[in-house]
């Protein structure tokens, strides 16, 4: 099968067995997305190698651990844990100290023309979604986490600092669960393309005004100088949430935090049950988000393409989800 | 009356006036305590001018607002709310945007023979506890603090990062609420003075065999490098406490927080009502942390003292508290 693969230097389109993991299922993939974590892993973080891609849609092909599964239409959790330590045993393999992650850790990701997950980590995707909405569902799940991990509530004013996609999905998945969501971002272009009836969209450069008014603050800029300006908006006692993997050291004012008794929280991967639901209720439609579709077979050009400034999502098409 | 103050380049003793502000109770000061925070003021931290220090013991003089405290020993919560803000309604002052804070914002402090406080933030001391233990309250309450912030609970394995004396009073505060608690130190000398039943030292350089052990973690080194020991020993889904103010810019990894999903919480002032119980209960007997007890007339030099390397709480005497 052709595979997007990263050697520890060189990313390019191979062509390799596809080699099931055990009794996983064999899922063909239909659309797969390409992630700031994918650019960040071929810019040499995170020690990765194999198959990149951890956001996709795809079909059953096989499922030796339950063929009710065979022929669904399906999206995936990422994390694969042991199944053993307590915490897969409550069913949250997202910290399990043996997981592997799709395409980031120890497993062969979704840029491909097929991938392997247990049935597990499957979930059926309603068929009110399209395939170019359902490829967000990893990344509206990681947005629409930061509730598993902050209190959003309708008397909150929230930011998200960031108007990446990131920081848009935040802020779209957000919006309604909160009194006031603000996005700050740098590019009105992509305010623009952000703003709802829900969000309002501020240029950085008058978010001073702002200042210390927040109770949830969102760091999606993946920036120290958003979490920076993230620190300026919040007021006594609020919430940071880091969502972004801010990568290498950054300088802060960790005083800051204990003078006015903030919390910072971390937040990484959300469940998909949840991101489904907002995905077909149309509660968030994350398809003005796609700036280009290529096909796998371009890869190489898509992931170029994907690093620009200014693109936003950049998908990729195998041939079975091109028919 | 005499008092120590900065007047932002020298620290000096003065011979001033008493001014009473407003209607507020006069407390004739018996000792107080020198705190990081004092010399941090003289180092030029937070632009404070006026008479230092914001720990004490004293009795009441003279109680407009309530006559029935005078004669009363006490000790005083050092945040001054505006008394009409939402925060200040809900008996809280700490985070009143316009508070003053007891010789560190806007409000002469206690070095000083007498010192000006509202009777609201007055607290008598119970007789069984000494003037020198008494004159821990304001620290020790800072330190048991952290349990309004962060949970403590037996089933949990808590460390301390800093073996000063806000981190002997963080472990000798929380120890009988935590399961296990770890102090962690570079000075043997100062692991062996906290050293009780429930708290157990370790060496810095011996730390790292529990990496990625602990629930809770407490940062009370003041130090970058303290910092990043204690996300070293946090395990997934951990907490982190902020209790010392450390100043200036440091570096940091935030992905840590991100990826281990940590939460990282400020932690600054405690109510004095829980450290009096402490104090009165024998729980905490911070006394073995008094390193030197001086005259307020020699409180340049005390100020000296307090910052040479192993020297941990000094006190300062008036004539009143010598009788």
């Amino acid at each position: 099968m052709k595979a997007l693969r990263f050697d520890g230097s060189d990313l390019a389109l191979k062509d390799v067995p596809y080699r099931p993991s055990g009794t996983e299922a064999k899922v063909r993939v239909l659309r797969s997305g390409i992630c700031n974590t994918d650019l960040e892993i071929v810019r040499g973080y995170a020690g990765f190698r194999g198959t990149l891609g951890h956001e996709f849609v795809g079909v059953v092909e096989e499922s030796p651990e339950d063929p009710s599964f065979v022929g669904k239409r399906v999206v995936g959790e990422i994390n694969v844990g042991c199944n053993k330590c307590p915490l897969c045993r409550k069913g949250d393999p997202r910290h399990c100290p043996d997981r592997t992650v799709l395409g980031i850790v120890g497993r062969d990701g979704c840029h491909a023309e097929f991938v392997s997950l247990p049935v597990r980590n499957l979930v059926e995707v309603p068929d009110a979604i399209t395939d170019e909405a359902a490829v967000f569902t990893e990344p509206l799940a990681a947005a629409y986490g930061i509730t598993e991990r902050a209190p959003i509530e309708p008397g909150m004013k929230v930011a998200v600092v960031g108007d990446g996609k990131l920081g848009i999905l935040c802020a779209w998945s957000l919006a309604r669960r909160a009194h006031h969501l603000y996005l700050v971002g740098k590019h009105q272009s992509k305010l623009n393309t952000a703003r709802t009836n829900e969000v309002e969209g501020i240029l950085l450069e008058e978010a001073g005004k702002m200042a210390r008014s927040f109770d949830v603050v969102i760091e999606a800029s993946g920036s120290g100088s958003g979490l920076s300006t993230a620190l300026d908006l919040l007021k006594p006692l609020g919430r940071l949430v880091l969502k972004s993997t801010i990568h290498g050291e950054v300088k802060w004012e960790p005083w800051r935090v204990v003078v006015d008794e903030l919390t910072v929280i971390g937040s990484r991967c959300g469940r998909f049950a949840p991101a489904l639901e907002l995905l077909r209720t149309g509660a968030v439609d994350p398809r003005p988000l796609i700036s280009e579709e290529l096909r796998l077979e371009d890869g190489v050009e898509a992931f170029k393409s994907a690093a620009r400034p200014g693109v936003m999502k950049v998908l990729l098409t195998t041939e079975s989800g091109a028919r």
